[in-house]
């Protein structure tokens, strides 16, 4: 798992699948997601939501899922979670995801699915999940000793993707890993008992992760984010605040101008231009000018998302009704799941 | 866990709940069960089910639970899972559990139990999960790896027991550890969330395990067992067959002569007289005559138990209405354990 041949491998898989996605969309099922930890910044949209909603509109059939069970993977509470849940419903609505062709649901919700944990865990060995990196480095960055739900959490996401049959997972290159565990059970499954599920592949992002306006990684804690939340004065003030250097002339040099690039990118990701022609263009009109125009860019971009953003927030009561709806179907398609399990498994009574 | 202070203690506690229970019986619900590997013999009965019954006709709310996803924490295969569910069922209904008195429901069809499998991971440590000892010489027994199934299971068995807000537990010195890692996940979640588990305390046996006919542990894999479900004459013929020494006097003593033993501790359970007493009966009239009179025994003892499975066994409508309902029943129960566990976690939306 991860080495530079199965990364290769999956590189070229996912290329065919892409593809393949224009011509075949009934082929496809999505399965993808996010822990409610927060509000959703513009990392958030470029890297994942902005390719979950053309991939819905391209006609995949698509499923986001609430991970609210992994918040606690590795931190000892579940402080604020309602609310980070509905932020995450109204992000989600805001950017497009259309519940009429987007399966929304919360792992709580959902008890079919995550019963799948029980026959899952018996096909992997306990090697087998002290081998992830990824659950390593989760671990280390967490500052949490291991707990039992991180130590299986990737036997939790094959119930996710499998539940629904789905046959696509969006993923960066870290989450490979858990793509293969995922083929590992679905492939011991079958052989062992029936033919239930169907063999998975990762769709690797190509988008370059956009970085904080201060050109680190994105992050809540470092201050450096714009949520899609955020009105256009908090945008504007959060990038006049950002740091950037003394050099009057702007120029893109991630390395050396870390500041000045990272504002650079926010401004060519929501423009459409490249960092340079935009550095170009600003020239020696120093940072205070670039800022102005990151602002103007990035609020312009997210004016009419903003605008629905905050019609959906005045109606709460449709916001729990698309979760409900959601949590129905997925329910639903579980038990059905649950059952050509059972029958396999020859748990029938 | 394990050590003699903590076994002190629990055998202390256990006797205060013994004693307790004819008089408060309606402040006890017990949770105990099988894995549905085979057929249930002369241990199983005076080991496990007689107690229960002894409890259900106690008036403590009984629930038996037919552990099928414990089949597989160490074995590829539900082999025959089928037939042994439906027989330890039909078992259990003549051995006089009553389904209207005791649940009696299987893992696979209680979903909103399973479930509790994910918050309850997050409450205990991979370290917590590795030092429990019962799992390892579980392990080496089966000499399967360690699945990450069997790994985790004293977490399900915390989910089978919290689920129905059990508070006692029948179990045997080799479990104390795993009833100790209930509690601590009971506590836990308590001190987390909000306070929606009972304290849990194991019921320690007192009678001494029954060995096989030839005084090994009693093992389906030895031969040296007696199935409830065995004829008057297969019980006499395994009987027949059960290796003796060429030592005429009939003498109780374990350690030297095995054989002779065991035939003698299977008479004196199933006519409630001492070894000693027995063998001082026989005296000098040899091996084929302990055989007839521990014949005579047991198939006098459990001719009633067995003409009952006889009649159970031509209605197999009604074995599965039983289990059906007790799934029913668990479901209902585990479902409102599920929200209150929602509600405490603020998953709620």
């Amino acid at each position: 798992m991860g080495n530079e041949q199965s990364y290769e491998t999956a590189v070229r898989r996912s290329n065919e699948i892409k593809a393949d996605l224009a011509v075949h969309p009934q082929n496809y099922t999505m399965l993808t997601g996010d822990r409610p930890t927060g509000r959703l910044h513009l990392g958030h949209y470029f890297g994942t939501l902005k390719g979950r909603v053309e991939l819905q509109n391209a006609g995949i059939a698509t499923n986001v899922l609430i991970a609210d069970y992994q918040v606690i993977t590795d931190r000892d509470t579940t402080e604020h979670i309602q609310d980070n849940v509905l932020n995450l419903l109204i992000d989600y609505l805001a950017c497009g995801i259309d519940p009429d062709r987007t399966m929304i649901y919360a792992h709580s919700a959902v008890p079919a699915a995550n019963q799948l944990m029980l026959p899952f865990l018996s096909l992997v060995s306990e090697a087998e999940l002290q081998r992830n990196p990824t659950v390593k480095a989760e671990m280390e960055a967490s500052g949490h000793e291991l707990t039992g739900l991180l130590l299986t959490y990737p036997v939790h996401q094959a119930c996710d993707i499998l539940f629904c049959k789905g046959n696509i997972v969006p993923v960066g290159r870290d989450q490979l890993p858990h793509i293969e565990l995922t083929r590992l059970i679905a492939r011991r499954f079958n052989n062992r008992y029936a033919k239930v599920f169907p063999e998975v592949d990762a769709l690797l992002s190509e988008t370059p992760l956009l970085p904080g306006l201060d050109g680190r990684k994105m992050s809540k804690s470092y201050g450096n984010a714009i949520n899609l939340s955020m009105t256009a004065e908090e945008t504007a003030q959060r990038i006049r605040k950002s740091q950037t250097d003394s050099e009057r002339r702007i120029t893109f040099d991630p390395e050396h101008r870390p500041g000045v690039s990272g504002l650079l990118s926010t401004a060519a990701i929501c423009t459409g231009r490249s960092e340079t022609e935009i550095a170009e263009e600003i020239g020696d009109a120093g940072a205070g000018q670039l800022k102005r125009y990151v602002t103007e860019a990035v609020n312009t971009y997210f004016e009419p998302i903003r605008a629905r953003r905050r019609e959906i927030e005045e109606d709460l009561d449709y916001v729990r009704d698309v979760i409900h709806e959601g949590n129905r179907r997925a329910s639903k398609i579980a038990e059905a799941t649950l059952q050509e399990v059972r029958e396999a498994m020859g748990m029938v009574y």
